[in-house]
């Protein structure tokens, strides 16, 4: 089989640092060989220092667009030339896509979130979320959620450097959706533990549960979760179950997930700003994470 | 299979403009496919206007290396920060490899025109040549060939817009190398006739034979080549055959060329500055140019 790049490949780019380790590459390259489509799809280590040459690149190279992650979410937002205002609410960039010069920033964090709830056959929109979390993507999950018609969110977070961000979270989404935001402090067990009760799922954004935090939850007492019809939901995926999953799992709590399928349906989300196509979701969930299939197929 | 880009890929382009027709990509993919090695070749549409931005693309994106063609080859020598020796008489580069921020130019024309002949058992080398041509082509074969050993070389121009750097290959030719080189108007046809006669090789880089001159050539008489041990190349590949291909084949000449070998050996020096390996040139050869064996393995 002769390789699928020709001299009418078109560049997709992935700028962050660190970033060599990313399973987007192999994500998108596979979904492009499988579609037929002339893309390929590369990392390249940006610091806040060679971005905007990285961004110039874009530009110069007519690549189709790139992936925005750490350390770049935020400060790539002047350099673009517009935003999608979902985008302009959560104040973080995760795609850029280059229409013959003209770039545009868009997050696909929440989208992608949503999609996997959807997935799921879940619908959380008209009713309460807890959302643990407001850095990148507790913003983006915030948003998105109140923009899709989630009625209510209480928003917590520690009085730590994203606690000014949490509040923003709050004001701004009071301010341009229907849907009512409160902010509280991690600190408060009893608020927090009511606020779990009263919602139809709790989601964690923090990254409490990831390398080196693997061995930690926010919510330790499975007694917290006391509906098993609740949805509890942890960002983290790897590993693929987290502590914080299994005390939800220990609680009988039916609806628990990890962040995969909003890895994947964030991905999902830019592949089709870029391309106009459906990513094949379910191929490229076989290729990243089924070993066992993989193996067999190998 | 899975894709074979991942986040530890490295880019390689081809800055030129037009250039979404090239065989390049097609050429170094499947050579990095076949050897296993992390690197993809991608071409971007680059003119003299925007290859500056395109060489800091190559630092910023930490790439490993482009190709450079029409119309940049020698616009991009004040962007970089070498120049290899032969590539400084010449005064043209075809490949730039970034080692860590440093990049030096190179010219794999000259190089990929030598080593066609060592693939084919010839060695031209302490022998006399008679080139037609003072373009990109024509002043690399000529300076690499000086450098390597050919004894003389008479170069045939039209006094056209390459006069002058006809002119110029031949001052630089006998100023730095210890081959003895001749400038010859194309216009005084007994003196071609006659070089031509006394030579070991003649070699065509003008571009005659070559769409839209694909039904002209420079030697129309058979007669011209009355030494059947001679070698008569043409740097034209598309068509197969050429004009001056047929005519000298018609005089009986055994060592009849076009200039298939020579891009791929050009495309192999490149590929070996780039990745330190060889590139697997029949295998290429194959992919590119052997349409029936394609089929059979398609």
């Amino acid at each position: 089989m002769t390789e699928r790049i020709d001299g009418h490949t078109l560049l997709i780019g992935l700028m962050a640092y660190p970033i060599r380790h990313s399973m987007s590459p192999t994500m998108h390259n596979n979904a492009f060989a499988k579609l037929g489509l002339n893309y390929a799809y590369l990392a390249f280590e940006i610091t806040n220092e060679t971005l905007p040459s990285a961004v110039q690149a874009i530009r110069t190279l007519d690549m189709r667009g790139s992936n925005i992650s750490m350390p770049n979410k935020q400060k790539i937002i002047p350099l673009l030339d517009k935003l999608d205002p979902a985008t302009e609410m959560i104040g973080a960039v995760n795609t850029v896509v280059n229409d013959h010069g003209t770039l545009t920033g868009y997050t696909t964090d929440g989208i992608g979130f949503m999609k996997s709830l959807d997935d799921e056959g879940l619908d959380i929109r008209g009713h309460k979320m807890t959302l643990a979390g407001a850095g990148g993507a507790g913003t983006a999950i915030a948003v998105q959620a109140a923009l899709d018609g989630v009625k209510e969110i209480s928003i917590f977070n520690r009085r730590d450097e994203f606690w000014d961000n949490a509040k923003r979270n709050v004001d701004i989404i009071n301010e341009k959706t229907d849907c009512k935001a409160t902010l509280h402090d991690l600190a408060d067990q009893d608020d927090y533990k009511a606020e779990i009760q009263s919602s139809y799922i709790y989601a964690d954004a923090t990254g409490v549960g990831m390398n080196p935090l693997q061995d930690q939850t926010l919510v330790t007492d499975p007694a917290w979760f006391n509906n098993p019809d609740q949805i509890v939901f942890d960002t983290v995926y790897a590993p693929r179950t987290t502590e914080l999953m299994k005390v939800a799992e220990k609680a009988g709590v039916k609806h628990v997930f990890n962040g995969l399928g909003m890895m994947l349906e964030q991905g999902a989300a830019a592949f089709k700003l870029w391309t106009g196509k459906e990513m094949p979701v379910d191929y490229i969930r076989q290729i990243l994470f089924d070993d066992d299939d993989d193996k067999a197929k190998a």
